[in-house]
């Protein structure tokens, strides 16, 4: 399979330095990629017989620009050219995420559907603004839309809904899926902090971000909630259909009386049918001890799928950073190589 | 896609039963399945252009011998016929196991993969046996081989440590695999019971067999630990290179002494990758309230993945009874009919 790579920031680079780790493994299994294509912003690289995935790591460890890359780099190299002329079978589309417009993200991921490219994207905002669309494009151009990374990354959480449930009917999906206030949740827990001082804590060790409203009140948690229910419920929801509860006003009180009847706080993002509709909320709740929820710690994820006919799953996993979510997005790619229909 | 059945036992019935009331659900998502054939040790149902679910289990609830229904049915209908026509695409293989030579599922699936049928099979022993060399036949004919069923039924078991696990390398596997001795050890610590008065207990529920050898003394745990590890990490092991323990001598002591450390005795499966080696093990084990093992409480499974890039996996759930069993046979075919290429 030929592969093109745009977006060339942290996991994109993962994403590379992994292809080049596991080439050996890959090829033992019978599994060819080669990268035909890495774009950034400034150019890129292009190999029509394949990039040196290993070479690139070493080069772009000491140097930035892609387009000064010796062999095939160019800052003549764009998304235009790919698409004009169309020589790989999966575009990766790993540009920074625009929540308001989707873009660049959402015209690459177009472009390259309706040209016939598979695409794997780890990119929120086109999923986020315009699933339905994007996998009907998918759907008539007879190619696969995958986007296991955009929710949990390394946590398999389309995987679980869509592939471990088939045939089932999902009733309703609960997940602990932001682990910056999962983290400040046990921080308030372990050593009585407050929500500030234990905010601040997830600040100094580079968990939470300065401005970290997206994360604290509940945003992250319900544009992941609403992804999961879109994909896997077949529904064509926005972040308006969600009641959103952060986790700003909770205080050191409400934990301890939580402690004393053996229960923790979790921010739990939440779609459930009911009466023919679908009901979506990311809410703080309580979790006794005997639910499987109760030791997702830290910066821990879990999903938890209810059934018909498969009864109830609870995944959990999810390892941080861009190496597993680079890993994700490799998940993505062998799954489809082997026939998967994602679309 | 055209499906015959084979075994009309528990599972072969509730699967059936799945398909006539899932039929509409799944027309609604354009997929289209025909059975051709039901056929059990006496005869069968057969109709080119597909049997009619509902009408089968409306008479089989009344009558046992399926030669005897009015469309189709004969008393001379058998597998050879089905191999002889070859018209059907997959064969979902349900007759009873045995652990000793595989038959008589052994030659049908042999039998099928050879003629190009892809195979669903919920029958432990030709699997437990010979994976290896079936699914090498499924790669030589290019047809699947799916064995979700064998281990852990709804518990996603072979799906997550394939599909969820795709790209990175497992590096252990552990499980809480067997629902009988996980239901007699938490009557145990529950109600203080000793481990016979508990195993009577799971008797009476009919949830422990007359002869519990085989789930106490931890055979059927090490039956699941080693198809797990052959199909997953690419192994040929056998039942002899299982070291296996029971929890049979479990006293009331060690359950109160493990309490005290606010631990919990689990039987535990597990494969693990050490200096090249597989090294596979049935043991009882404490364990911690903070391991996401200790909530698998009751009939329960959970299966525990850890792995290079994706770091660690627990999959929970699998719905106990022939439903969720068949469900797990209608999630492979769904996942065959998506083009999923499990060998």
């Amino acid at each position: 399979m030929r592969i093109a790579v745009i977006g060339y920031g942290g996991v994109g680079k993962a994403f590379i330095k992994l292809l080049a780790n596991k080439k050996q493994d890959l090829e033992n299994q019978g599994i060819n990629f080669t990268v035909n294509y890495i774009l950034s912003s400034s150019g890129g690289i292009y190999d029509s017989k394949g990039i040196d995935c290993k070479e690139v790591i070493e080069f772009s460890n000491k140097e930035n620009i892609l387009a000064n890359y010796h062999k095939g780099g160019s800052s003549e190299l764009n998304f235009s050219k790919l698409i004009e002329k169309k020589d790989v079978d999966v575009l990766i589309e790993l540009t920074p995420t625009n929540k308001d417009t989707g873009e660049p993200g959402m015209t690459y991921i177009k472009d390259a559907l309706k040209k016939g490219i598979n695409v794997i994207t780890g990119n929120k905002g086109p999923i986020l603004l315009a699933y339905n669309e994007l996998n009907t494009l998918a759907k008539q151009h007879n190619v696969q839309l995958a986007v296991g990374c955009t929710v949990g990354g390394a946590l398999p959480s389309i995987n679980g809904g869509l592939i471990d449930m088939a045939g089932s009917e999902i009733l309703s999906i609960e997940g602990i899926l932001n682990g910056t206030t999962n983290f400040i949740l046990k921080e308030m827990e372990d050593n009585n902090s407050t929500y500030k001082q234990a905010l601040e804590k997830a600040q100094n060790l580079g968990i939470a971000e300065t401005d970290p409203t997206l994360d604290v009140e509940g945003w992250d948690t319900a544009s992941k909630i609403l992804i999961l229910t879109n994909v896997l419920m077949n529904q064509n929801k926005t972040l308006k259909d969600v009641d959103v509860e952060g986790i700003t006003k909770l205080t050191i009180q409400d934990i301890n009386n939580a402690k004393i009847e053996g229960q923790r706080y979790k921010l739990i993002g939440k779609s459930k049918k009911a009466n023919g509709n679908i009901h979506l909320q990311v809410k703080l709740k309580k979790i006794s001890s005997n639910d499987m929820l109760f030791n997702v710690d830290g910066k821990n994820k879990a999903i938890r799928y209810v059934s018909d006919t498969l009864g109830e799953l609870v995944i959990f996993g999810g390892a941080s950073g861009v190496t597993p979510a680079a890993a994700s997005i490799l998940r993505d790619l062998i799954n489809i190589y082997r026939g998967y229909h994602f679309s």
